[in-house]
């Protein structure tokens, strides 16, 4: 299964007006997110900011499914749903049905037959939220697939750059760690490009595989930290997970001093430059405690803008984008 | 401890019209429910279904009590209990005092001095939710006692069943499968035989013990599908557990061959009947594909009635049954 | 790490004014909370049942996180939280980024961002709550941490005391058990003691050792259960854990003769004395069934007066004490 391909438009940058095998309002990946769609969630984000927003999902039903371990993406979409009144219900793998050989796609079915309006899936499958959604009649968020994309997080690390840039047209973006493995790099890497962002991706082969080019236009590779980060506007951090260092023969110490974020390395971003993180970070690892505490640091201010994001997502989904 | 022994009458198919031991509103089985009591709650989840409820239940607190995983019934009631504006707290048997040893009691104590106006009780052993309800002064509703009843399901089934035909009275329903096992079974058995349906049991000897004659009068078992379906208006199908099978030494191949619901098989029905499954269905086990989405099914309905029939539920037992 | 160190006053009996270190309204321990500060919630829970409170938390999130199993606890502050009308989100340990290895504090910081006016902290360590309110800028309120404290299990114990007695000063209070292991019993002594109450600790020495008598001034020890009791106002019982009898080579059998409450024995104590245990109770092992549900028992009450405890902590950490 080719996750996503049947949303595809014709290969363009312009948002997809209709979406025959989805329903409105669907999110299931930023690859064929339209710029339009993107710019219409971040208005709606800085509205749900500005003042608080109505209840305006009171009498909806919303289903947070998470067929994986999540603190901060959980939580967030339940605070988001919980701020607009809406109704949620909470459904773990374990725990539930999955367990008596139910497959995903009835699991989606019997949400919807018990009242949700909307589901929120995270699965360890690329392409499940699609699965889902080409089947029910109820907007689908993916709320992170395997290892394929992670829209909400995407909008969020974007929404957050512009809060602080003028424009990302030319934006240097400096993406650092194990982006192979990652849905939250795949999927900021879609919108960044679209957006016009120069995009540098940096860590070792494994990590960062030739055919990552292949991504998006123009994208830059790089083996060395401080030639990714010179210069760069933002500095986008990924979690790195010691299991996967261990798989590749990797050593945890060469990893830190080849690739960690030293106050030291960050001199060399430009002034002004933003360190992100989608977290949970490792204090230690892919960057110290000095810069995920420091100046340029706007990882909490991501999960702070993550709520807004998904109230915006929820709200649009919804039909509901007047606050 | 014989479980619903307190609550029996004396042996009628009456409503008893006094529960003396459980507070009034209880619903712990099938077997001791009164048939004005049931279409009552028919009623109330019509009402239910006509109009947005209003919120009957706005300052009450349903504590939702799940010693065995769950999805359906766990969100069914959940959603209930929200959409008529309860406050909800959700109890797992893992990460909770269940595992330092408390009694089953006190867990129930506790709860209610915590300030549950009504508690939801699924539990492993046959009986559990009524040793609660016998020491309790609020409701308790069984969501599902070992092999015993879930009276819940039963509901919402036959309320399923009368939507689509004018009586019950002499109705031919087929239950398919591990009869022995299920508390689905039982608890439709007990209720189908009150409305006048006339029962066929069906599945090898194992599933379908000739003791399960005993339940209501005037059950007919038989070994063979075809027998059971020919001339049905409802095929009732329960899900075969594989572990359940590898007991009895039973060939999941051979069952399937004689005991799988497939399109033609299905032909033998009526016209116009319904096949129903409780869920989780297992595709390609006791039903195919095509038949679980064909016109005759009506699985997800019975999902979809399933919250309707469990605000009615909540409603009667906290006495806001004027909608 | 010195738990609740920067917390502490003089030293006096007196109620910090300030505290500089956490922010107002936090609640770490019943060690250096100021008699003024135990009055005042007291007061506040008593209005808190005379009538129904109003919705004081409509516009506030609390997040409950809780790293260690709990039934009691969490469902009575989620219950407290939601009758004031707040909005709640439940983080678990397992199912977490904790899981990921995201520090405890960067675990704090999340879920402030994500919009936390307040959160409630459970944690296998000592001094885990002290170390999120010395870094968040929003009450933290503790419960239990490690073998440390567990302050609003004291304060609900104590206001139930209150309830049945004209004032604690001079009252005889015998706590029984494993003291030692015990956060309820270490918030319950610190609190008693400012209160004037005379304490006995009762146990053998592994569970109660003689460094105990530093916890506060005029604390007494005795091994004998029937010295313990004898005059005692309140006999205030702790679970015993069958692992921890095992650990010391102490025989269950053994136990039980020499401590546990019996219908006999708990005549030695005054007329009208109050028989308390924090919960969960094992039935047979520390107290019998006969003095679990007799007339001196308010282990239910305890539960029952812990939500309307719990509502007045949350309202005053969040400056809504007046209702």
């Amino acid at each position: 299964m080719k996750p996503g391909a049947k949303q595809a438009g014709p290969g363009s940058g312009k948002a997809p007006r209709n979406l025959p095998y989805f329903t409105k309002g669907s999110l299931l990946g930023a690859e064929h997110l339209g710029v339009k769609e993107a710019l219409a969630i971040f208005d709606l984000a800085r509205q749900m900011q500005r003042r608080r927003p109505k209840l305006l999902l009171e009498d909806k039903l919303i289903a947070l499914v998470f067929y994986e371990p999540s603190t901060r993406t959980r939580t967030s979409f339940e605070v988001a749903a919980k701020k607009l009144g809406a109704t949620t219900v909470l459904v773990y793998a374990s725990g539930s049905s999955i367990e008596k050989g139910e497959s995903l796609l009835d699991t989606g079915y019997t949400l919807r037959a018990i009242g949700a309006d909307l589901m929120i899936f995270r699965h360890p499958n690329a392409g499940a939220p699609h699965l889902i959604a080409a089947h029910l009649d109820i907007p689908v968020i993916n709320a992170g697939d395997g290892m394929h994309e992670h829209p909400s997080q995407a909008l969020l690390d974007v929404y957050t750059m512009q809060r602080h840039m003028e424009s990302l047209r030319g934006a240097r973006v400096a993406i650092i760690g194990d982006i192979y493995h990652s849905r939250v790099a795949r999927s900021n890497i879609h919108l960044l490009s679209k957006l016009g962002a120069q995009i540098t991706l940096c860590g070792p082969p494994e990590f960062v595989p030739e055919t990552a080019r292949t991504l998006v236009p123009q994208l830059r590779i790089t083996r060395t930290l401080q030639d990714a980060i010179t210069g760069a506007d933002v500095i986008m951090l990924l979690r790195v997970q010691k299991e996967r260092l261990a798989e590749m023969h990797f050593n945890v110490g060469d990893y830190i001093a080849r690739y960690q974020l030293t106050p030291e390395r960050v001199k060399l971003a430009n002034p002004g430059a933003l360190v992100m993180h989608p977290g949970p970070i490792i204090r230690g690892m892919e960057l110290t405690s000095e810069v995920a505490d420091g100046a340029m640091s706007v990882i909490r201010e991501e999960v702070e803008n993550g709520v807004a994001i998904r109230m915006a997502i929820l709200a649009r989904a919804l039909g509901q984008s007047r606050n």
